[in-house]
């Protein structure tokens, strides 16, 4: 099933001419996660051709302006387009006040609700959850409070081996039990190992994102083992220093975390506005961390 | 002297693929005057490659997101970018509480100061005033309180002809007063007509911002003469109900209004996302007001 990543904006602070601030949308079975919305969101959705009113959760990670200052367009455009249905957001609680004051500043009331859900800042947790995914935020070592956020497939069922279920006339009432992993019981009372009459499920997908952060080694628990990681590489790694200073991160230190992390791919972006070329930043990654991939406007991931 | 108007967003409501919502720049003798600041202008800025640091005065009609929600971005981004010296903004009291509210939820200290003006409703009034140019508002009719900007030179002193100079020997004391219209004095107490030595200044040039409005023909008396007008034409005329309804004007109604006020020439713009061919509605209101000329983003009008 289709799970896959569309970059918005992968440029940090203020837009250039090739790049706008981060805003990126996941898609997973049909689902269709906003994961920050900075300004001109609207008309990268549009550019992409995702129809917006698909998005029923947002996730802002901290409200630096290259994040969020998008949100308000995005509200605003959604209930002018008609939209009924109830919109997420989950953020810092400042971000709803921010939000109101300007609604009301222009008398605008929304034909849709919105959910309001406040980050914690303090440890892993579940922020969404459905029969197949599940979206959790863990904190980032930035500036002001900031999140993460992991988009992961829930655990599927056992595959049943029909050849089995023919050979040992399972009957229904085991089923669901043995998909979740239970041994067959024969009438006899006699136990069939689970793994002689299942295969083992796919194995799930997980997404994690990670921007903005300074360098540390605390976020590695929360993203082990990811499908596919969104690390910022805001530098070089030559300006190491200024990295530090502004809490952000450089290209070998995104690798570096996705090593630690066990991470399938790696994908790197908000890069600085001084870089109109970002292809040295993806080459320096590399040499820590080989499957990485370079984020830019339009580009799709496939998890 | 260079006196022209850039269209950065001369759509409504939401962005569409080829219009952003409302924001222009007005530059006047080296002055850049920005009116309405929709989200997405400082990325219009940069494509229509005019430096934003230029700008000293930003003019905001009214609170409608469509006007407004590029203010905070554009704001952060001359921030970002090293601006030291001040900015004025002339809008409704409430927007200085939303800007603030999100530079304080982001921890951002400006590096430079934002002069608020607060928009009066009542009347025309003089917003900017230097040695050649002015600005004042005038109340629009719409639905919250919304002006009006009229950005105009000032009266020029009359040419005094050379030839005269040297025939009467008019003395550098009574100079400055014959520019302004008085009569030459003579030594004897004859007075010389000033339309003898003297000829009329070049005429000054006056550009008219009308958007968002209601038919008002309460309007004219502050455009009259207008060199160039922009009046909204949200609608072709057959929408007049929608246009009533939603305080908007038609085609056939801006030229109307460009038609009483004896305006030399008429821009529409702030269309209705409904149309993407623009072109009837020039077309009809050129029925009533034949030099008209529409809106596009990117387009310059000379004035």
């Amino acid at each position: 099933m289709s799970f896959k990543v569309t970059i918005l904006g992968c440029g940090s602070a203020t837009p250039t001419a090739q790049r706008n601030p981060t805003a990126q949308v996941v898609e997973l079975h049909g689902r269709f996660f906003l994961i920050d919305c900075a300004e001109g969101t609207q008309m990268q959705l549009r550019r992409n051709k995702i129809n917006f009113q698909h998005i029923d959760h947002v996730f802002i990670s901290h409200l630096h302006g290259d994040h969020f200052f998008g949100l308000i367009g995005f509200i605003s455009s959604m209930h002018l387009w008609g939209r009924i249905k109830p919109l997420h957001i989950y953020a810092n609680e400042k971000l709803r006040e921010i939000i109101e004051l300007q609604l009301n500043s222009s008398d605008s009331l929304l034909r849709y609700d919105i959910n309001w859900h406040t980050l914690n800042y303090d440890g892993k947790h579940k922020l969404y959850d459905d029969k197949t995914v599940e979206v959790f935020s863990f904190p980032l070592n930035h500036r002001i409070p900031t999140c993460g956020f992991l988009i992961q497939e829930k655990q599927k069922e056992r595959n049943l081996i029909h050849s089995k279920i023919i050979q040992y006339d399972i009957p229904i009432d085991q089923i669901n039990a043995i998909k979740q992993g239970s041994d067959l019981l024969l009438e006899d009372g006699t136990p069939v190992p689970n793994d002689e009459i299942t295969t083992a499920p796919p194995s799930t997908r997980c997404y994690a994102f990670c921007s903005d952060t300074i360098y540390d080694e605390n976020v590695v628990k929360y993203i082990k083992d990811a499908t596919l990681l969104y690390h910022e590489a805001t530098f070089m790694h030559n300006l190491l220093e200024r990295a530090k200073e502004t809490y952000h991160s450089t290209t070998i230190q995104a690798a570096t975390i996705a090593q630690l992390a066990n991470v399938q791919q790696l994908v790197i972006g908000h890069y600085s506005a001084r870089y109109s070329d970002t292809l040295p930043l993806l080459e320096e990654a590399r040499t820590v961390f080989a499957n990485t991939q370079m984020a830019m406007d339009g580009r799709i991931f496939e998890i």
